[in-house]
Order: structure tokens, then sequence, then C-alpha cells
């Protein structure tokens, strides 16, 4: 049993410490969590143990109604791994107190690249993940874009990639980000820096995103040009997706789905915990294909994608499964490839 | 065990219906659903039976993969009770369907008033529904004022309302309806009918509301202007407002909570379906106490407040149990009062 601890519990901390919680092989020793809002509340009522990042904020959440159990440097001395889930950043500030304490540490794709030895993504370079010190797993979008890229290039291969991201502005919960109502061309100055965050994991790839931030707090949408090594069939590159309970098939013509909306709406009645949808989602009545080329939408929940990726680097770093193994725990806890219709 | 029908599934259908499937003295029959889109395959996949409004509906369901087991008259012979979930004015054009196969209706608040016997709000008047051939199940925003009105009239008394309601735009999943950025006065000429429409429960309460249309998709919230029949305490006000599990108190310094996005957040991390909040949510912080005059924001979460009235309407029309008695069971059945932090 690996004992994993989580620094930070926001979006991502919150989801890793309930899926590390799903998991039969291993512990969730505690979280960090630095203000005694409703969701330290939360926590406490679900019997998850509060560490306070220091003396000031223990204070603080002691004060609030929130028990602390120590500081970080308490949690750091009882776990083999930790996962930083710090605002994007912040996780390079706390690296020295992870080596200090001999833990093993998996950041965020907020840091750059340079926090870890090595960027991560499942599908794409598990092996060569596995047993060393410090992972990154890489950003929502670099996820979304990496899943697809590795699927496709084990069955058929992938000489180029032109993306255009259409990202979420904030996350809902987040009421101090915007724009309202501006489309952002960010950056202006190509490329994006997701294709070349895809190069952290394929280095040598021929791929050039661009993106714009527009109000809207759901998922991103993705319009993605790849070249294939060759021409390919349909049924080939739908074959493929579907190899993979990473990515979900979105029918439109079945289900009336054209939306982020409606994506949203489905995983809210099909009962997914906070909605959550942690497939990468192709719209399949978009994918087109001319000889060599295709071109599809897909849509990335921000909030969760990652999740999986970061139970999946906890073995790789602490040498607990195979590729295979694991991804299949993965995604059999935390139920990945359940209907949403 | 009552046989009841649902008529229309969406925002407040497909609740109703999964409120239904919780009653232990009711029998969800079937839905009527117009079109095979996710929702209805996610109904097929739950095992809720489909009835299609008429034959070129059932083609296309049929022909969409959603199997139809009947039509609405199929349906209706087979019901005691049919709530009316259509959106809003439709309703009324079913009303003659109903009464000629016999079968008690309970209507939304979409509809007219003069569409049913009574207007119904199960704090207010449950006594006065019981027998009932028609009811009509005020609007979320009318069922939010008229459980903070009626709360406080038992308790001290409400001699007028003032109300101003900001009120969301559409719902999540409707992807055609503005606006986007505006402010709409909606209407100019006052008062907003919620006020008007909160007479058809409480008539001769002096009460005007005036509405705003904002952007956002979450809730309403609702700066709500009380005169009480004598000068209060805040206790009192507390006191009152903790008598129901219709009402939820909002602690901001406590949780941190100040937005209808924290709200719902703290929903999605405390696992309700759909991150629904059925109950009325009082801002605590912001109660303002002057003499006889009361002050506070609360907001609505406009996809499932009326559904808990919605059963309760049940049992009324049909006579199945007391007012205290189905209160009872609808809170304890749908979870309503189950901690947000």
């Amino acid at each position: 049993m690996v004992r994993v601890g989580v620094n930070g519990y926001g979006t991502i901390g919150k989801r890793v410490a309930d899926a590390i919680l799903k998991q039969d092989d291993m512990e969730l020793v505690g979280v960090v969590k630095t203000r005694p809002d409703y969701s330290a509340l939360q926590a406490v009522r679900r019997g998850i143990r509060i560490y306070a990042p220091d003396a000031e904020s223990a204070r603080k959440l002691e004060a609030g109604g929130v028990p602390v159990a120590g500081t970080i440097h308490d949690l750091l001395g009882q776990v083999d791994v930790i996962i930083d889930a710090t605002p994007g950043g912040v996780g390079a500030k706390y690296k020295p107190l992870y080596e200090e304490a001999g833990v093993k540490a998996i950041f965020q794709g907020g840091e750059e690249a340079d926090v870890a030895e090595a960027s991560f993504s499942s599908l794409c370079n598990y092996e060569q993940a596995v047993g060393k010190r410090s992972l990154r797993v890489v950003s929502c979008n670099t996820t979304g874009l990496l899943r697809l890229i590795c699927t496709l290039n084990k069955a058929i291969g992938v000489k180029s990639v032109r993306a255009t991201l259409v990202r979420r502005a904030a996350d809902p919960r987040e009421t101090k980000r915007g724009p309202v109502n501006s489309i952002n061309i960010s950056p202006v100055k190509l490329p994006s820096h997701h294709g070349e965050d895809v190069k952290t994991v394929l280095p040598g790839l021929d791929i050039v995103t661009a993106a714009v931030v527009v109000p809207t707090t759901l998922m991103h949408v993705h319009l993605v040009n790849l070249r294939l090594a060759r021409p390919a069939s349909l049924d080939e590159v739908l074959e493929a997706l579907q190899s993979t309970r990473r990515i979900m098939l979105v029918d439109s013509g079945r289900t009336g789905i054209k939306s982020t909306a409606e994506l949203i709406e489905a995983a809210r009645d099909a009962g997914r915990p906070r909605n959550d949808i942690p497939e990468l989602a192709v719209f399949k009545d978009s994918i087109t294909i001319n000889g060599d080329e295709l071109i599809l939408f897909q849509a990335v929940h921000q909030e969760s994608i990652v999740i999986p990726e970061n139970i999946d680097a906890v073995r790789a770093i602490m040498n607990m499964a195979s590729r295979e193994e694991s991804i299949r725990k993965t995604d059999e806890s935390l139920g990945l490839g359940t209907p949403l219709w």
C-alpha cells in the first residue's frame, strides 16, 4: 500500500484525493489546505486528514472549525509520494521541501517542464516514468492532445498536428477570473505553449497550436488537424479511438449533443460525481478524412481530465504496476467509459 | 400505491421522474418524451418507460433507438395523476386530454393560474389543495418567495414584501437562450409577475416584485425586503428559518460562499445528484433587521426547487397524507437538508 499525500485542495487536489480513496493499492494520508472554507469542511466531514502549509494557516483552519493533523512537514514524513496540486508555479517553490523529505513528487502542468525529471502522459510514455524521483503530469489541454495523438500514433502513425484550442476562461468555482465578454487571442505570438508542451512528452513531433480564450467555464474545445503516416479509413480511426476508455466518442446524430453544455448536462443526468468527464470527448460526426489528413473536434473537461493520469503517475513513479495494469485499475476504479446516454 | 405519469422530460420532468422513483407510496408508470436525445437514451437505460405524444414522435423515438411503450393516451389510461412538465403554456393545451381521461393533473408555474383549480405551495396552502382535480405548482422564483414568506408568517407574521429578483437567463442545458451580455429589465412596467403569482397562493398580501435577467445559468438571487407583523430579533428569525428543511442557511463567514458559483460547487463536491439544491438558500450574514423590517439575500436553484412541491402536490391532490407527513416523506426521500459543507 503506497502512502500518498496531496498538497493543495482546489479543483485538481480534491479530485485527486477522491481518486486515491478509490484505489486498492494506495492510501491517502492527508491533504494540505490553506483556508477553512466549504471544501475544507467537506473534507473533514468525509474523514480526510487536513494538514496546514504553515503555523499561521493552521491557526486559521482551527479557528474556522477545521481540525489540523499537523503541518506539511508532518505529512511529508508519512508519505511515499506527494502529489502537488498547488496553483501553477507554486509547486516549484515546494520542490526543495519534497526533496529534503526524501519523498517522490508529482507536479501538475501549471509548472515549467524542468520542475520534474520527466513530463508524463499515461498513453504516451508511462514506461519512461517508471522509477523517476519526480514527474510532471501535463496540463488538461496537453493531456487531451496527447491522448488523441498517441492513440492514433500507435494504430496508424501521426506525422504532424495543427490544432486550434478554444479555451474555457475559468473553472466553475472561480468567481474572479475573466473575460466575461471577449475572445482573447492567447497568445497573439504563435505558437501557443500547448504544442510545445506536447513535445515535452513527444520530442520531435511536428506540432503547432494556437489558442483563444472564450467566456465559458465548462470545457475546452479543440479543432485538431492531423497528418497521418498514411491514408486511413474512417473505420480504422474509429477502431483506434475506441481502443481506450480514456477517449469517448460523442455521437451527435444519436444523442443530439452539439455543445459542451449538453455534454455536461448528460454527465449530470448520468450521475457522474461533480458531473466530471475525465475522458477526452471526440465528436464522432466531426471526423473528416481526406487521404492522410484527419480533422475532428474534441472537448476537454479541464477539471477532471488529468485525474486518471495523476493516479497512473503514482504507479509509474513507485514502480507499482505495468502501464496496462495501471490504466486498467485506474479506469475501472474511476468509472471511465461508463455510458453518458 | 398511487400511479403517476410525467408529461415532458426536460429540466423539471426528468427531476420529477427521479423524485417519484424515490417515493414508497408512488409508482412511476412512465414519461412522455418527444425526441430521441441523450436524456431519452438515459431514461431507457434506467428502465423508465417512454411514451410518445403522437404517432410521428413515436416513429422518431423508435428510429433513434428509444423503445416506445405507447402514446400519451395509453399512459393516461394507466395513471391516477399526471404531472405536466411540458414547456410553459403547453400544459394548457393538454388540459382537455387529461380531463377526458379522468386523470388528476398537476401543472407547472409556466402556465397561467387559471389552468388549475388552485395554485400550490407546500408550506402555504397544502390543506386547500387536498382532493382538488387539478393543481398548479408555482414557478421557481414564486416557490422561493413563498417558502420564505409562509415560514416567517407562521412564526412572526408578514405585513408586506418588496423584492428584487436577479434572474438567471437560461438553464445550463439551454444553448439557444440569451442574453449573453446584457442586463434585461424584465419587465420594465412594474410589478413583475412574480409578486402577482405569490398572490395566487396568498391572496391579499401586499407584495411588489421587480426583476432583471442577467447572463448566468446557475441560480436566481433575490434581495427581499419584508415588513414583519412586529419587531423581531435575529434569533427569532433564524429559529423560524431553521424550522424547515426547505430552507438552507448559508454561513458565508464560515464557508466562504458569497456567490451562486460557490454554492453550486459545494453541491457538486457534496455529491448532490446533478448538483441540485432544492432548498431555498438564505445568506445568513445578509440578514438585517431594523425594528419590524427584515432584509436578506436568498438564492433559488431554478432547476430543482419545485421538485419537492411537485411530490407534495401528488399527495395533496390524491389525499394520501397530511401536510406534515407529506413534507417529511418528501424531504427525507430527496435528502433535503443534507449538509453541503
